[in-house]
């Protein structure tokens, strides 16, 4: 037996901290200090082919803060690491977080220094949240990132999420499907993410069954009869021969539905032109061309543009591990505390102080034209962004909508972004302005803190 | 409530499977095809900045193996998709897998086509598995591959995980830590993983605990007093000013412990070397100065080669996204069915059929000199890697070695790897050599499939 789960258990995820939060709550703790400290998570920069983060997970996130709570077997697992004090591990034996959280919507397309997620309560207690925030926030940010430059490359054709094989384990495999909903993928290949996120599953056979039974035909043959309409997988041997055996049968027996044929390497364009060409000159234009093999964005703008009669694209590697920028710089930083701004002024890293807002404005025709980062209390045009989700340690009735309504309004704040955001090219565009209430928090704080 | 967990519970595991697996062991079993197939687990290629991947999951996946069960509720959850028949719904409800199962020894470094792992056991069987093996393996032997050369590039001085906020979800978070073990990171920040996976669990405070505080000053004593020997971060708001007071202070209450002070940011090398010059000049040498903040191999490599004096580094995003190479060309292949050897020809895709050995050669050094892949049955001198873990659907009463024990082997093994293969350079090298038999076989197998 293993002596623990081969996942984490949703009851350790107090334990799924980084031990300086736990040094540092028992500081506070020991120092008295308890009054409110507030915490803003925020990217910080992106890499040049990023052009926005679609932020996943800062609401959601929610669910996890209120339930966080440690049991006895955690508190003795913690006493056996010698840091602890007995009074603070009986403090911790108590915690439930009783603060507030103000979020952004899921799906939102977010720029560096706009907070995606504000968190306020005794220090020590947001403190306690850091990394299984971030970890919650940057899976999905990463994975809907990446998923949605696939989206603007295929320009309407449908992309179908396979990546369950390069996840970064299984929590990624789970949860990066609804980050591809907020991306606007069609479907999934992974059943237990379609079926709890709402998202259809696709998927027909793999070169093995083709490999297993006696012959190509053969295996043709048991899909059309077992899954009429199916997708066959052409290339295990030789493609153009398996689609011309395709039509000689489909001909001979009108009576079976194929839905479509899947390519998995090879020179897709030519393969896909040619297949085509086969299949149109045979009267089965109804029958569609799926690709699939090491598809990205780059790869899938091509075919495009070329018009490679592709219908749909199944993609793996490129969104299960955003392979390109699998990491992004999320930061959660405290900003406040006892009402007081704080900021730190380590080379590169200096922040902005105090409790913020957002304010996104769109121009005339619906499009993104301006984001305000504005301190909290500060009113300015637009639509303020980050809205209350926690209130003393409580969701608040009705702030979460349910993911079916997140995903459309994720479409809507998509569909609002100007061109050369969805572009594959860097924008070298940044429409966040920081207000100048903030600007002289800044100043004045750093010079607080120099002196 | 959220409808489904934060992270994916144990008993859902069958359920994370890409729907193919599940149309195909449909396809198998109406089809009576209930002969033996043999999948082979490996890796097709490297990129250039891997020279050997250090393979880790394929002998624990056994455990998840061995207790893969649908029950009643994941029955009525497929039933929802329409397209299942009830008797291999049935069917579905009594699968327990009963085959086989061989694999190399955890944390053993491997090259392009030595398979990891050989499943074997009735087709339909093994089919179910090859979403969950993958995803189970890939996600180890990444961090490990990326881990380890952060090991070779720190020649010593100990490298610490901080990684936990920038790996892909809670499942990564926790298990990337084993896989830290067998690369030979000296710890981890995070507490579950280290208590879970026997690694020492580090951290002492973020520039938050100090941005709260009064000043720095307060940040300091407060942690010198709660914890005797900590280790200060000094770079909240100008490094080389908080090391002169810090020595200020320890010289007037010279009965203070202060373990080391670490830099997060700014140019690692200058300050450590004016820190390092501070301290030894006010008789401190014995405060160590450990480093973080955007490392990765070829900055510790610098560092350390430049001679910067850092006694330790702790590492986040490199070893917890493996960011330069977040995903491998991990592939699970069925090479042989109805004991006759399989294989595809999809370009650039064609693999060696049949069940396989890997005899692995030492020089009289001790090094490794060469990998002979062979049929299983082939004998070669060396020694043969692929041992049995699972017989009967059941793992073999200690095949299975203890994690520490595991370690030891690891660190053995990768001890055993000459030094081009530790390099940071490619190695242009491939140390595999094919044996006449295989390919004799893929070329026999080839021309049938061709024909």
């Amino acid at each position: 037996m293993l002596k623990h789960p081969p996942v984490v258990k949703e009851t350790d995820l107090p334990l799924l901290v980084d031990l300086y939060e736990l040094a540092m709550a028992q500081a506070y703790w020991s120092e008295g200090m308890n009054e409110n400290g507030v915490f803003s998570l925020f990217f910080r920069t992106l890499p040049e082919n990023r052009n926005f983060v679609l932020a996943c997970g800062q609401q959601h996130v929610a669910h996890i803060i209120e339930s966080l709570a440690f049991t006895d077997e955690h508190i003795k697992r913690l006493e056996s690491l010698g840091r602890f004090q007995p009074r603070f591990l009986d403090w911790l034996r108590e915690f439930r977080f009783s603060g507030s959280v103000h979020a952004i919507a899921e799906g939102t397309p977010v720029f560096p220094q706009e907070p995606l997620l504000e968190v306020e309560g005794p220090v020590a207690e947001v403190q306690l949240l850091e990394s299984l925030v971030m970890n919650y926030v940057h899976l999905e940010s990463v994975l809907a990132s990446k998923a949605v430059r696939l989206i603007f490359a295929a320009q309407g054709r449908p992309v179908v999420d396979f990546g369950m094989r390069r996840t970064h384990g299984m929590d990624a495999a789970h949860r990066g499907v609804r980050a591809y909903r907020f991306a606007g993928l069609a479907g999934t290949s992974n059943v237990l993410a379609g079926l709890d996120f709402n998202m259809p599953v696709y998927g027909t056979m793999a070169h093995s069954f083709v490999q297993a039974c006696t012959g190509e035909m053969e295996a043709f043959r048991t899909y059309a009869r077992l899954y009429p309409g199916t997708t066959l997988l052409v290339d295990t041997y030789d493609t153009r021969s398996a689609v011309a055996r395709i039509i000689d049968w489909l001909q001979e027996e009108p009576e079976v539905r194929i839905g479509g044929i899947r390519l998995d390497s090879g020179d897709l364009a030519s393969d896909a032109a040619e297949c085509r060409r086969m299949l149109d000159e045979a009267g089965l234009g109804d029958v569609k061309i799926m690709a699939s093999g090491g598809l990205d964005e780059y790869k899938i703008a091509t075919l495009v543009s070329d018009n490679a009669p592709i219908d749909g694209f199944g993609v793996g590697t490129a969104i299960g591990a955003s392979n390109d920028e699998p990491a992004l710089e999320l930061a959660f930083k405290l900003t406040e505390y006892a009402d007081l701004p704080r900021m730190k002024n380590s080379p590169g890293k200096q922040s902005f102080p105090g409790r913020k807002q957002v304010y996104r404005r769109l121009d005339p025709n619906g499009r993104l034209a301006q984001d305000v980062v504005a301190g909290r209390d500060e009113v300015f045009d637009g639509e303020p962004l980050l809205k209350p989700v926690m209130k003393r340690g409580l969701i608040i009735e009705g702030a979460i909508p349910t993911l079916d309504s997140q995903v459309d309004d994720a479409k809507r704040a998509l569909d609002a972004l100007p061109s050369q955001f969805r572009s594959l090219e860097p924008a070298y565009e940044n429409p966040v302005v920081i207000s100048d209430f903030l600007r002289a928090l800044q100043r004045d704080t750093l010079a607080k803190v120099r002196g």
